[in-house]
């Protein structure tokens, strides 16, 4: 039985180490993951050049390590396609050094590389460690890894993916587990205007979070509460409930209409 | 009346020019676009260096583009946060060269500029011509300025955009509009592993397209029968039907079983 294992710090981040060898004690683990940090890259595939995979010393019983010059995404697939000699039994990215929670999940490379073992029909998770500093990765390693034997055990549904965060606590002060819905969330002041030295502008991206929606339901709501998170994601986007109200609002916009 | 336009072919690709001069019969338009090609970045954003902003000359009544080292998220948030003088009535990225369909919208530039704008508010839309070679893109144009300017009176829901492909035909073989869902597509065989001229291993990702679901209700079921897909999107990926199920299988999942 294979685990894959991938996140988006990067393969020398100390997340995936502790995520990688605590998984061991459930069977074989493959770690494929970036050579460098790939935070906030989103669901990105690399098609324009090649790809370089290189082996990289790990504590045992792993052994070694798949370092590649991409995206978690691109380690998923090319860990499924031509690195692998059977398809994994659960897909993990993570354990992600700080939070993925609401709508920051679309730019998550952590969860891409999860949303990319589910594409592919694996059942996959994605965790991540929320807090910023002094990062302790052991009860989540732990926690994820009773998760993951649950996974394996009974399987997600197809198009189906988990997105696991875990408050950086110590274990006694976490106050359960809840599963939620993704809380919204978005950046103001994004955007610093600077001069270089020639005084030419540049700008530089940042923010501050900003929670629309952090109701007890929703991951946000269940982090600042204490509590661990478990979100089911699905991979179809499609906003059903608003099918029918579309169509009614367009009606005239048949393809004749077109024409000059 | 100010209109944003992205996407992610660059801003010197066809699809884009005729687009924004198409739609500046609308009110103003503003081209802020990555400067080379953004193509399978997902929803990615640059936090890790500076972003520059180049004008580049753009025909009347448009006038000047401003180019960006960046994705179309990037884009998106630098025009909304920094570059803008008013907040855009529309966000409008594409015409992508070539279709944007299913799963694939997970990975696709062109949409990714569609759901940052989303994501601070603003009614968005990503349009894609589905074809490889050839491409007209003056009758996409022309059908998206009479969508636009629908979406402009009456709005979209929060957290909804659209996702619009349109065929690559001539207009009076188009069929019609069809409000869909996204379809399912993957990709097999998408690695090609090759050797470099000094004996070492490289990979390059490629495949074929496999469609796990083209149905007729689908947007790929749309598209291969000549029709135009309109499929709205909502950004909330939680899947809330498996929410209490989830709960059920995993009912001793607390964390004191994580202490050692």
């Amino acid at each position: 039985m294979l685990i894959l294992v991938t996140n988006d710090d990067g393969i020398n981040a100390p997340g995936i180490k502790a995520l990688s060898l605590t998984l061991a004690a459930l069977g074989n683990v493959a770690v494929v993951a970036p050579e460098k940090e790939r935070s906030a890259i989103g669901h990105g595939i690399t098609m324009h050049k090649p790809l370089r995979v290189t082996a990289v010393p790990w504590e045992k019983p792993i052994g070694q390590g798949l370092a590649i010059n991409g995206t978690p995404a691109d380690c998923v697939k090319l860990a499924l396609d031509a690195l692998l000699e059977e398809p994994p039994a659960l897909v993990v990215s993570g354990i992600n050094w700080g939070e993925n929670l609401g709508t920051d999940v679309l730019y998550s490379g952590t969860v891409s590389g999860a949303i990319e073992g589910c594409i592919n029909g694996c059942p996959s998770l994605a965790v991540s460690l929320a807090g910023e500093t002094d990062l302790d990765f052991s009860f989540a390693a732990r926690f994820t890894a009773q998760l993951a034997r649950k996974i394996i055990n009974q399987g997600l549904p197809a198009g189906t993916l988990l997105n696991l965060n875990i408050p950086c606590l110590p274990p006694e002060d976490i106050k359960g587990v809840a599963i939620t819905r993704l809380g919204r969330r978005r950046y103001t002041n994004t955007v610093s205007r600077r001069l270089d030295p020639r005084g030419r502008a540049y700008y530089w991206l940042g923010g501050q979070k900003e929670d629309l929606d952090q109701d007890p339901a929703t991951d946000i709501g269940a982090i600042s509460r204490g509590m661990i998170s478990l979100t089911p994601l699905q991979l179809d986007l499609t906003h059903y409930a608003y099918q029918k109200k579309l169509a009614a609002y367009l009606p005239c916009l048949g393809p004749g209409q077109g024409k000059e």
